[in-house]
């Protein structure tokens, strides 16, 4: 399933017409399944921890709706209550290659191979979808564009093992992981509002054939920056999950960011990016 | 008011009494002000959000019911539901010198000034209450104890000022931002499962006289570790703010770590730390 959060958070499933392209059916009828809540909420993701559950209504729901043109709604991140957002860093030998020939701008407390520098988490208050507008935060310093694979999490994992791993993922999309260069700690510099952008939907783990075999691409004004497969990861996703979940708890809703390749660069207001990742889809962002 | 989470999620309102000491009052009853929502849930504390209408419900519920042994509830975090928790780095002068004296423990890619180093950001799936138990992580590793002042953020606030930063904060607690030692980077060695403590409660920053002037303490198994007092902050409150909030928006329930004083050091299974801040309360954990 292609799922999607649309407008006013209504869920939808993404269906391809041969003649029309993708279309958009409102599902939100299956989010009845999820009881409202009182204070305190969840810290995960309540849709995403149902979705085995909700297959079924969501297929039943989508039915009986009409499709609507891609382009008439407004995509919102397909996860909204990510508890985290974790992601590596130079995990692409051609990007650590290319961060170690560049030492003025990447800070070299930062180049470091990642078994060493760990992973590092992104504000959940960065979150946005395709159809938002990237607003750069601080336009006097550099701000780039990272393309990255997104597994996102489906069910509690601590400890996993590298056998199991994979069968923790429910979904992927994908995450476009946004970054001021500069000194301090990739936490910070990473997280302002709108630098972490998922989308434009998820597509759930069933319907990805291997996820270290996709091409990733991204253009900024038509012209190619990044173009890589998932299999030139340094660390593939169960080793990510492995190592990421011998510290805390991953949890439904999660978001993996898996790292970026080679050929980040710089992006400026009135920039258009397009991502695309295989198997995925594509999105198209401003940058403002 | 003294605001805790107890037992299954309850509000309590902590009042001393002369004879019998710190009293838990169940004000649950003003959480019935906060509506019920359905799935997609909001990103930051609702309660906290809402704290200056619900005071005088509050007030009222808590009148109306016994109060109870402290030591008779178990105290959970005092704020259920943060979007994010950051975290400042090196913040007292002595910590930084202490830091740069021990290269063995502190890897130099982490001891730098906080103006260079920025603010991190600690997993929300880290977060325990003054009643949890603290469980090391990785036992094979250093893990430390750093006691801090926590503000909790009351506004929504995005390129705040040095004169308006304190009208932000909601309230204060103790935080104790466990860390493992070791080259990774902050986010990760900092945010296993139960590495974030905050309690016992908050208290409203009404209740706080000068955040600026509070007395610190963290003892181990009954030594002290950590004495220090807020005004020897590098960047005081208001400038992490201001710091924070050119970088993102900060979030009702959002938690602001100012950094520890000199004198942490290791914990291991079996341990008990006290920590205790002017003004706020004590608490005391143990360690598994």
């Amino acid at each position: 399933m292609r799922l999607c959060l649309f407008d006013d958070d209504r869920l939808g499933l993404v269906r391809r017409d041969p003649v029309a392209g993708d279309l958009v059916h409102d599902a939100s009828a299956a989010l009845e399944a999820l009881p409202a809540r009182r204070y305190p909420f969840p810290r995960h993701d309540l849709l995403v921890a149902a979705l085995p559950a909700l297959r079924a209504p969501i297929l039943a729901a989508a039915d009986a709706q009409p499709g609507r043109p891609l382009a008439s709604v407004r995509l919102r991140p397909p996860v909204a209550n990510p508890g985290k957002i974790v992601a590596a860093p130079v995990n692409y030998r051609k990007h650590l290659e290319e961060a170690e020939a560049d030492p003025a701008t990447f800070h070299a407390a930062h180049v470091r191979k990642i078994e060493e520098t760990g992973l590092f988490l992104k504000a959940t208050s960065s979150l946005a979808g395709a159809s938002d507008t990237l607003r750069v935060n601080q336009p006097d310093r550099r701000t780039d564009h990272e393309v990255e694979l997104a597994a996102i999490i489906g069910t509690p994992c601590k400890d996993a093992t590298r056998e199991n791993a994979l069968g923790h993922v429910a979904a992927y999309a994908i995450g476009l992981d946004i970054t001021i260069r500069g000194p301090e700690e990739r936490s910070l510099r990473k997280s302002p509002d709108t630098y972490t952008v998922l989308g434009p939907w998820m597509v759930t783990a069933d319907e990805i054939g291997d996820p270290a075999a996709l091409d990733l691409l991204l253009e900024v004004n038509g012209e190619v920056r990044q173009r890589a497969n998932t299999r030139d990861l340094l660390l593939d996703i169960p080793a990510l999950i492995v190592f990421a979940s011998r510290f805390y708890t991953l949890e439904p809703g999660d978001i993996l960011l898996t790292g970026t390749p080679e050929g980040v660069g710089p992006i400026r207001p009135g920039d258009t990016m397009h991502a695309a990742i295989e198997g995925i889809g594509a999105m198209t962002l401003r940058v403002a």
